[in-house]
């Protein structure tokens, strides 16, 4: 006998950084497997080390991190997780990003920038990742910076599910806090009964962060519930200010809807208190206490992801489970 | 003596496809070179052949290349004589695309959908191109599918000059044909003395190309000259349909300005006809005889293409072109 | 449990361009499953574009593009499809090129030129295509042109099958039509009965394309039955002139033989009155209607292709289906 | 004229991640040239941004980071001005690295581990990195991780100059610290008069980091001046317990001396209080007021880091900085 | 039915070049397979042919080398062999190397020298290597220089337990032969009842190769057992020259222990003829009669190899092998 | 000031390996340089090791390398020279390749074989080369396996020339001495007053080397002067049976010209004695006294060489050497 052959296996595997573990537990609960038990620790000079407990060889491996602050902590230990993987054998790596860091850098502003976005997905590659699964990009054409496949899931669709389910839809404007928010907000739009639509004209002064000027609301909002959406809620000034500007303009009830609850400091505090009715955002990345307040709603994406890592292990259709708008 | 030393001189050579020898023309003569000489032609079966009538050797070579139809021949053009200069020893290698080809495939609308806009990129890089140099991308993080520096003009400016010159900015509304050209309607708001905004509500259907479905308007555009802006126009139907939208939604006179004039048929028809009172484009590409009517205006990009590539093989601040926003 | 597992089937799913859907019937039809259904439409300005209509997760992808006149186009789709593909998660993807583009441009026949053949091979990979299947290269050493498997299929086998069952091999002697065929003719000899050989010593003027100057047989053709060989036939001077030449030798009925048959214009007419009594070819590329002629003999292809294509997929030996000699 | 020719300058420019500011400042000032300005601020979810202040077109590009803790941090902040330099057409990016970052995970211990140094190779090289400086490595095998040119200065030199300085050479042994550094100290102890040589056997626990059982000392250190050296001190646990072994076998004075001060928490405390008479490092880690005590000496390595800086841009040679030994 | 499926079966095939087919024998007779038959040969000029007799398609192939002398003539075997693998469809590749070649290559020495190691594993991923197994290398961080996974593996497990069979390990010593071998011989005695270690303090003139100047013993040897260990012996310069130091310094009895016996001459009559009782080396390289030597023990490595890829095969674990430290 | 600038010479060093130094030497002459010092030894193993003397930094370098028997040594020094070039900061490389190693290796003649021409190029490239010099390619198609600029030179014209000089052109017939040759003998009858043609019709048995069973003449040559054309020669097998068919066929004097004399044991022999007029070859590889014979005529390619290092050194037209060529 020249060879001899088996049957060709393949077990998922899911690992997880050390960023937001709770959310790697509900996704593996969803799962009905483990996380993979690993030792992961930083030495006195910030080096991180990480090492499996568990052989990984041959494995499917899904390797889940979020990227809340320090986020370049995060970032690197991702990387060196995929490269123990890639080291240690793992069949297929996947990077798991519920929310993908460094997404607003997604092109040049201005001359002699990075574009930080695309560098991620080129170190991911570099490290080992053979695909990606993410969420709601902050700009879809992100998915192009990856050279390989891009899983990428739309949280939108639960966030619209519980407005439906709490507001009245017939009296609803659909919002985008800037012009750059205009197209998501449409999709939202036709997913709440076709409402209509209005935006904030502002001007972002581009040497300062985190610091905008809100002027015109661009469309009718007068006496009508507002969904103010958005992709992330960073520090919270931009949405808040939003708040403010609609109200001023005669708005009715405003409700905010985020995918991606950062909620840096003062956004609590800003959010709480800026007259919103509520708030609703998903734990992609972690909400610790510090950082809830009264009118936050906190939506689990763990079903979602878990439900995307077993498509893509079955060889699925991921497509389907968004009627083919993924 | 072990070696023998010489001084290192650059020199720069400029090429062109043959999709619009004029614009490379016009480019040559602004700086005041020639377009180096070339054998092209088309076998029977449609297959490509290039050869430089001099040589390449060590030359900064840059190649320009504009994509009208039949946009796929003139893309494997462009490659080839990439190729060729690879092949010949060309120094460094700037491919220079006044209209980006497939930038409007910059990510999966649905699944199971290619990425062209990245692959045009990549087909690029394996050619042997080392660096961009384009106008008016259909969206800015295709700067980032480039593992390469990419040099992203703007013809706005050149186009906002000339708005200013014929029209009163002071009933100006500036509107964007759709919810994805918000943003860009915004840096044209702002760069016409801070004028409003509006944007046409529309829904598109995913699976029949070229048709839309136009209908609110946001924004208030009544008795105002309404700017409607951006960056193509192919067919025209979109375009043409949002200022039948803005008229009846009691838009005084309504300017059309993009820097893409694509003008497929029956685009010259549609747009003469449809009201506006101007319709002004550039030309990065070939705009002939059978595509011209009374109220178009065409912009030569030429001046910008020969200064950008000036700065680029003197090594100065192509930035500076825009006051630090490119 | 720390990790689930199935088992690992793979399943094979056919793609076909839009080039030569005839063909890829064929072949669906010889494996017994059908042709992935698909959008694939070109945009006004000549962008084309593709989308898949059912999950392609995990499979593994065979395309099929056939490349007739215009072919950048057919050579962009293929592209456009690989790239769907790669992004859509197949498992394997396998470029099953019956004609290979580009392939005479296998070479700088003078400095300056681009090696265009070669230039295909990294596209395909860039696009990301695995592996290559393709038959009758114009020479075998494009195989080395791609960074990775290449299975080169012969029709030659077939074609010569045909010659013995309908010519007596008693009286035949293989003739190149150039200098650069005789290799090929020579595997030709020793298929039918180790026929003798001859060939046309011509000159090629290297700056005119489709031209050719024919002169002197080099071999004993008189009064023999003469079978004229090649790998393709595209405007079909070259080997029409080689009929004549042959005649004025006192050649007895010529046969003539290739495997690609391109047939540009004028080549049906030629080859109809060349004094050929045979023209046999087969359908790597669609012949239609208006190329057909009454001594116009075309072998189907896609049995052979079949065939392979499942020895790739069930990890057969294709070798074994030429004897050793693939 | 076809094309343009001009000379070919090339100029160095130098840049600095924000770790280690008072270092970049004193190679700055040795080349005579100024720190290129720039903008770097961390957002409030960590996302680092860079831009620079002047154009770097063209420029022969010399990108200084230090990586004292938060180590991470500062690594992808040297990534991102990395791309940010490529991106913004720098000519060549020279990565320059007093302490290399992770250089102690040079190998997989045990299974399942990353090999982090070598990461950190490959994601420079992403980034755009061309080439590396950089001081004494862990292991001399890093320059092979990097696919490219590595300058590998040694501030060994000075450090043993300082020795032979204030120290009596006839009465010294060179000790090692563990068994990983014997090799390490006999290049000490040739550059120390071929003085005798030592080190301490010790067990590390691999499973516990930052932990040592030192015990036996292999060699005569009875009486004499113990140079105890090493290539990095972090919280000088190994090097603290080390003079304590050597004391108790009977070692008249012990010198620390190490090119890499990190000087981790509670490292001051414990080499003040470990009984050596002095301690000997160089600044290529920042070494702020908490970190220094009596005994501590820091050399300064900008005048090394300058000189190869300019034998680098000038085509010198760096291995003449070390008599062949670089 | 649009797709067929079949189920995915794996199957093991080994290849063996021509440098060590006695060990290829017996690592085949281990896993129950045969080494796959070929045709290898060398055409007069040098170059080197070869084509496998089997179809290689969809194979899991573990491609076995050994590096004696002439050893360019293996590596390019090597190569060649993964080449032909590649393009003959293999699924994966490991090419599994006993001894390491050019490991002692593994960084620049001096400066303008190459780094060989590094070359290797980049010239294996490029001929197609997806993987590598090998046995002690010449330092671990070799494992680095490879772009993908590398199993390594240890012989002195099995040469240890050698020495605990056949010597009294109350009286040993564990002896470096130079001071870069300290780490290791620390594993060794950590693996004999954490004995004593000594290493020889030399100077090697690194302008001569195969010289060494031994001098001084570091460390207790009087009366003891000393075991001198090291990666490999190739003329055995150095080790018979530690023996002598070793005895002169009143050493007891010398036992010489090395994973890969090169034993160029005359490394067989210097060890014959040092004094040491016993030399124990393993198969890593082929050991034909004019090396042996009485004192010689060579113990065979082909069920470490046969083991380890049995476990990389059926996806066990490789570091379970060596209870965690692989 | 932020920057210094200087102006940018680039300095031209000559490498060359040990396989044929008679031709580096030559080379330094005719271009005026030395070759670079280098030490250049082999280790009791066979693995080669390489440093420069002088510094490369910054140098166009040039590496000359020919490639006798033992062929694979000579192409790992080459690999090894040129990875101390690139690690040594050499600015580019070319590697000068007066014959390309394994060129016959160009194709797959049957399944599960190499393509170890376009292995090299590949290792070239893995290894550092950034461009490749050489003479007359065994096939036109090898130019396409590198992924950079080939200059691809001709000897014929220097061996056409002599014959020239010293033959009645009005009575010669070429030949080429195999099917294969044709192509290139076609190109020969060009260049001596349009000479007629004829070719050896022969069986090779692709499972024996070395061996081929000549049969019939195909073309005219009784009592003709025959110039037997081939790229190289080494055995003579083929080409000494090729004049013993031609003189059977009643040829008058048969003189043979090659490009490459390998003349591998037993050339020299048959050649002598075979009954050729004269044998020419060039210097394009080592040529010892004991491979000579009395009608052997050797041509010094090393103003060729010369000529063509200094055009791509001084960016003029390599093309040019050869009428537009090359």
């Amino acid at each position: 006998m020249t060879a001899f052959s088996t049957d060709n296996q393949k077990n998922l595997m899911l690992f997880s950084g050390r960023a937001h573990p709770e959310l790697a537990e509900a996704v593996a609960k969803e799962l009905n497997v483990h996380v993979t038990p690993q030792t992961a620790r930083d030495f006195a000079n910030g080096e991180t080390f990480v090492r499996f407990e568990e052989s990984v060889r041959g494995s499917d491996a899904f390797v889940l991190q979020s990227f809340p602050a320090p986020l370049n902590q995060w970032v690197m230990e991702h990387l060196i997780m995929i490269d123990a993987l890639k080291r240690g054998s793992a069949k297929r790596i996947t990077s798991v990003l519920p929310f993908y860091p460094y997404a607003r850098q997604d092109k040049k502003h201005r001359g002699r920038e990075p574009i930080s976005a695309r560098l991620i997905a080129d170190l991911l590659k570099t490290a080992g990742a053979d695909r990606i699964i993410t969420i709601d990009l902050h700009t879809d054409q992100i998915q192009g910076f990856f050279d390989g496949p891009v899983d990428h899931m739309h949280a939108q669709v639960q966030l619209a599910e519980h407005i439906r389910n709490n507001y009245d839809l017939s009296n609803i404007t659909v919002v985008s806090p800037d012009a750059g928010r205009v197209k998501v907000a449409e999709k939202w739009a036709n997913s709440l009964a076709d409402a209509p639509m209005a935006f904030i004209h502002k001007t972002r002064d581009p040497l300062v962060p985190n610091q905008t000027v809100s002027n015109r609301v661009v469309g009718e909002v007068e006496g009508r519930t507002c969904i103010l959406i958005d992709d992330m809620i960073d520090t919270g000034g931009t949405i808040a200010g939003a708040v403010k500007v609609l109200k001023e303009a005669g708005a009715g009830d405003v409700v905010i809807a985020a995918t991606h609850g950062i909620l840096s400091a003062p956004a609590a505090e800003r959010l709480a208190n800026c007259g919103a009715k509520e708030v609703v955002v998903t734990n992609t990345l972690p909400i610790d206490e510090s950082k809830k307040f009264p009118t936050l709603t906190v939506l689990s994406i763990a079903p979602l992801l878990a439900q995307t890592i077993r498509e893509v292990f079955e060889n699925g259709s991921v497509t389907g489970l968004f009627n083919g708008n993924a």
